[in-house]
């Protein structure tokens, strides 16, 4: 019997409060994009496989829970929604840019041993597909920090990257594909004493050492700007110069410069986003709450074209910074409590209709004693009770609930 | 390339405009439940088989989408979420019946020659857990018929059964656990054929295939007590018999008479309902949309106790009638269109901030000419534009758009 109750590692519950939470943030959010002409989508819990396989990396193609559909297909659960989105956006009419959002659940496959992670995490998130440039950029910033600052965030950082710097760095060293994916993986492990010893087995010069050691330095306020341009020497590496100071400047002058960090240094989805890439942390909260970037080449991996560029929000990461914070936990009940004695249930209607027509809620208890709904009224914080006794009906209101047990 | 466009059998996308209009209706029907005390609960995606194991049917248990875990335990995609609510019932106070609703997704492992059903579907349905008798049924119907109203449906049909009716019969029929079963799969398809030469087969008396063909003719309105009543002679099928005409009577007062049939041959979800069923239908649609009734035997499966009540509405099968209709399909877009040409965007900021403050809803298109964004706000119904050129602002009414290609 009890074996029955438990839920898989990584899966959850929402209990009422905790759910009243969670659609509270989804729709203050969702309200914000809708503001923007953002339009909701809803994409299939299962996928092919196929759809991620050229684009995900290998770590995250084995974290995917996968299934075999009738005829033998790889199925999995959807582990990203981005990449779903630009399947769907084949669909749409890009001549305009279209502007989508989400809110949906997303899958990993983890051992139980990961306790940081859930298996089923929740995700709302926009895309803006279609020729934005610099401009879609701001908007996709502007929006993160617009989300952050809506659920009540105060003191957080989103940090502003470009991928295409690093890439311009590496494009000059001489390593193979294969040397510099290994290379990204040690640098985002911040695994310096391996990262020395792989360099010193390669042919790499001395230049791109320094450059690559410089690399992490390269983080902070507009003050990095002067240091990332001296080494900014061919056209990716200046090209990522350039699209950050634009970008920077832009949300300066929006007034979000206390907001931002550029980090030149970040590898964030190496293989995935093309260019732009961002992260949003809260303080006090580890793990990144807000990832997205550009990524021109999704689109074009399912055969058209389509420039874009969106984020993605950890709902419950989110929810659990603001959780501490003491936020948004209890779940508005019922206006009016009411039971009936022995009532003529037409009467019952038309009476508890006129309050549901005003747009009251009212809840009927299913008891026989005044005592139980209004102890149930001071449990749940309902201010009015009635009782329809026969032809009669007889109101509580606060006073007599707050004097109950 | 066009491979990965594929989505999986059975699976969809929805749209921009399909997506409002689940939405809308989602939370045309969230509101009613919430106005009678219903709060939201959310599900994990991915359950144990275990939960499912005991109470659902052989062809149930074979429609599942299983997957197997890192320890070897057997997973399915939730095929149900009535069970779901059940085990997580028993983390909640059940002193006072709980009212819980949710909006989550089910699925179903089917072939694909299945073409009426999806593998994926929506469901919103409502749950009343805790001992709340006669007066629990007629809300849960009353919520049921509420929510056709209020998604603009006008001609259907409630049916109510009690599937005590035909336990109380086939109580004293001799025959065992294994050929009821079979015996109720042959009533629920319908086979007379094989219905009559297995009941030749049997032990069974004349009498009990007199009130077993009578069975079928039990359905309709008021007038069917009558003949029912007559066969009810032992504790069950009296039980059932009173139940439903009370619940008929109060209905009818309620002023429901007209959505509401009686149909006393009703076996569905032998197993898991204990009683009261019921099923809604519309008009010119063959499947039934909606689904329900008493499971008093589902918390105790979990090993708590908790009668329970209530109903699931299939989303995409109500949208589908609706759709008809040609109801609810135009996604409200944008209040306001504009671009930017060599404008401040501290300035641009300023005065779109200021609209969307004011509740309007604002797109920016990434273009540099009049005719592109007044022929968008054309195709978009967008009845006002502007343009921000340096440090001036024109503005463009409904006539300027109107007279564009």
């Amino acid at each position: 019997m009890v074996r029955k109750l438990k839920i898989p590692y990584g899966f959850q519950d929402y209990l009422p409060n905790e759910c009243y939470a969670k659609r509270q943030l989804e729709n203050m959010l969702s309200e914000i994009y809708v503001g923007y002409g953002y339009k909701e989508v809803e994409t299939p819990t299962v996928e092919y496989y196929d759809v991620f396989h050229d684009v995900c990396d290998n770590d995250k193609l084995k974290k995917m829970f996968k299934l075999t559909d009738n005829d033998g297909s790889l199925l999995v659960l959807r582990p990203d929604i981005t990449l779903q989105i630009c399947r769907l956006a084949s669909k749409l009419d890009l001549t305009y840019p279209q502007r989508l959002y989400y809110v949906e659940n997303c899958f990993e496959y983890l051992d139980n041993n990961d306790t940081a992670r859930t298996r089923e995490f929740a995700q709302i998130g926009v895309e803006l597909i279609g020729d934005s440039g610099l401009d879609g950029e701001i908007e996709i910033v502007t929006l993160a920090i617009k989300s952050f600052l809506r659920a009540g965030l105060t003191d957080f950082k989103i940090e502003l990257g470009n991928n295409n710097f690093f890439k311009g760095i590496v494009s000059e060293c001489g390593l193979s594909e294969r040397e510099i994916s290994y290379l990204t993986s040690l640098i985002e492990r911040k695994d310096s004493l391996a990262l020395e010893s792989f360099l010193q087995s390669t042919n790499a010069s001395s230049d791109f050492y320094d450059k690559l050691l410089l690399l992490p330095t390269l983080f902070g306020g507009s003050e990095v700007f002067e240091k990332a341009e001296k080494i900014s020497e061919n056209k990716l590496t200046y090209s990522a110069y350039e699209n950050l100071k634009k970008l920077y400047n832009a949300l300066k002058e929006i007034g979000y410069e206390k907001y931002i960090c550029i980090d030149f240094g970040m590898l964030h989805g190496y293989d995935y986003y093309s260019g732009f890439v961002f992260k949003g942390y809260s303080k006090n909260f580890g793990l990144c709450i807000l990832d997205g970037g550009r990524y021109d080449g999704l689109c074009p991996s399912f055969g058209f074209q389509g420039k874009a560029v969106g984020f993605a929000i950890g709902v419950q990461r989110l929810l659990s910074v603001l959780n501490e914070k003491e936020l948004m936990h209890t779940a508005p009940y019922c206006d009016y409590a009411y039971y009936c004695e022995n009532a003529d249930i037409a009467k019952e209607i038309s009476f508890v209709e006129q309050l549901r027509k005003n747009g009251k809620k009212v809840i009927k208890l299913f008891c026989n004693d005044t005592e139980t709904l209004l102890g149930f009224c001071k449990r749940n914080n309902i201010s009015q009770a009635f009782v329809i006794r026969g032809d009669n009906i007889t109101k509580f209101e606060k006073e007599s609930i707050l004097c109950q047990k």
